[in-house]
């Protein structure tokens, strides 16, 4: 077989499946969805792992798990340009780590397929990458699946759910990511669903990705704005929340999007089940509570502007939280690959962990 | 004196004040702030009474006192039109009164106007509308000052406080409404103060009318999207929470701008003063809780957009609640024109009214 030919023959397989790749390889180049301008379709080719950096450092690409599935291509084409040289492979995966010093699962993920290459012979090297390759891809998506199988059993027919931001698809690995995969799973088994997603300023991830992927899976999707994340619940509109996590304290505390705590402080008061799905990968064992979590300040002009629109007049500043923290005693279940923790859940936490 | 001279010179001697006035009489004509436009400075001009109804109806004003004072200038400009004929005064009340199902204080204004006309002298009804529109026009205004007393009792030097929508000067009689009145009127007692305005989806009033407003009064303001009123509350950045009321229950339940409900309960988890500013004029006596009150669900499609540009990809619905509701519990004060009333406000609320 030519090298790329087991990875062609992998994705070829998938076909059936009815994935959202948000990156994936063609006989000669990697085609990577430009999810900054969904819900437009817009595709990049990248014909090298410079490319393939250089897309991720401009952020085209967004979510763990899809960033990981990029650093994935990238290292692959710097074992196709290698040569057989595995210290070009090693620079190029330096380069991709660089690209995003916060995106953990991606740096994990890369230094895992370029461990050891030093014993590997050269003419084996493409072919190792590309084996480790495909492997980390079925194993990724195999977690998505379990955590909808786990979350979906929570969920009965009829129930409406209301979502924020996108832990879906284009954001993991193709299946629905941690949050989707669950709305998915329980429509396949027949449950009729319907999601409220808020639109997630500033960037609108909600109202440009989530509802998008909805769509492309045929789940009936609401449209709403954060601020009304209290009022449906007073209209009793909502009957579950589940929201994805970008990192779990050990303790349980959530850090995730911001906006997710407001809604875990109205579920409260509403008696609303709150969930968060997550997977093992995004649990900080090092920090014990929700207060060792700093909230990254981003540029507070991104909330000044929408599609380069100017909102507010000229001379008003702006700050930008990215998330906020949900204490743990908000959540009423984790949605895990390894089943839904419930409270206390420090201890089913750190078991995960083990696993 | 002519007519409208008296009007011409309470307005000229209004200029001392540094208002900002949504609707004011020049020598022909009212000239309306376009606040569709806002934060561009548009105005139009209105010659008739029929004008000023269709600016009404197609919202180029809104807050409850500015249009209002907008029905004022309509039935001013009708006894201009109506050549001593009180029939036609009347009926171009009911046009005005129309345009707006409701708006209730407007409703009352124009009311007050034209009450009794038929026992004026023809050729004094001229004088006695423009008299008594004058007359409410003081009024309102000292209503606005009184607030702004009161509330600005409540704020220390140093305070950071949230607001939310746009309870402020051109949403009233020009000084400040409800809540602009608050903050001005601590800064001009020496007090620093600085303000966290949250944008206000989907209409943006916060960027667009808050800021702005806060920028002509020269206080310092700092813009955040709706879903982040948590994470500041978490950064420990909010020391105060005013906003303004559309509508208060007989027990000081409040309806208010979709996303304030949020507020509040993030403010109570924080142990953050949470205020609403209001007047008698908002007070419901006969809607004895929260419950009671209708929450309007207005045309969804306007979520779908931002600025006339579509967020989400087309076939998703969107639904969109105008307010929510904030139990009483949860406010720790109302700021009114009689002073800050403090739990339990029923009685309070009712010898409010009968003031």
């Amino acid at each position: 077989m030519k090298n790329g030919d087991k990875l062609l023959k992998y994705l070829d397989e998938l076909k059936e499946e009815e994935l959202l790749l948000p990156v994936f390889y063609t006989s000669d180049k990697v085609v990577m969805l430009d999810q900054t301008k969904l819900p437009d379709e817009k595709y990049i080719d990248l014909k090298t792992s410079a490319q393939v950096a250089e897309a991720i450092f401009d952020m085209k690409v967004r979510g763990s798990g899809a960033i990981a599935l990029a650093g994935i291509y990238g290292v692959f084409l710097a074992a196709l340009e290698s040569d057989g040289d595995y210290t070009y492979i090693e620079k190029m995966r330096d380069k991709l780590i660089n690209t995003r010093p916060t995106a953990v699962n991606m740096h994990k993920t890369v230094k895992k397929i370029c461990s050891g290459l030093q014993s590997i012979k050269r003419e084996n090297l493409i072919n190792e990458v590309e084996m480790r390759s495909i492997d980390i891809m079925k194993k990724q998506l195999e977690v998505e699946k379990k955590i909808g199988l786990n979350g979906a059993a929570e969920l009965e027919d009829g129930d409406r759910i209301l979502t924020i931001c996108n832990a879906g698809a284009v954001a993991g690995f193709g299946f629905g990511g941690r949050t989707l995969s669950v709305f998915r799973t329980a429509v396949e088994q027949g449950k009729n669903i319907e999601i409220y997603a808020a639109e997630t300023r500033p960037y609108l991830q909600g109202a440009r990705i989530t509802a998008w992927e909805l769509k492309k899976f045929n789940i009936p999707v609401t449209l709403i704005t954060d601020n009304m994340a209290g009022a449906v619940m007073q209209k009793g509109l909502i009957d579950k929340i589940i929201t994805g996590s970008d990192r779990l304290a050990a303790n349980g505390d959530t850090a995730n999007k911001i906006g997710t705590y407001l809604m875990a402080l109205a579920a409260k008061e509403h008696n609303i089940p709150f969930y968060v799905s997550t997977s093992k990968y995004n649990i900080d064992p090092d920090t014990e509570t929700g207060e060792g979590i700093e909230i990254e300040m981003r540029d507070g002009r991104e909330v000044l502007f929408y599609k380069n629109k100017r909102t507010a007049p000229e001379g008003v500043e702006a700050v930008y939280p990215a998330f906020d923290i949900t204490p743990n005693e908000y959540i009423s279940g984790i949605i895990t690959e390894n089943g839904v923790l419930k409270k206390p859940y420090k201890n089913k936490l750190r078991e995960l962990l083990i696993l």
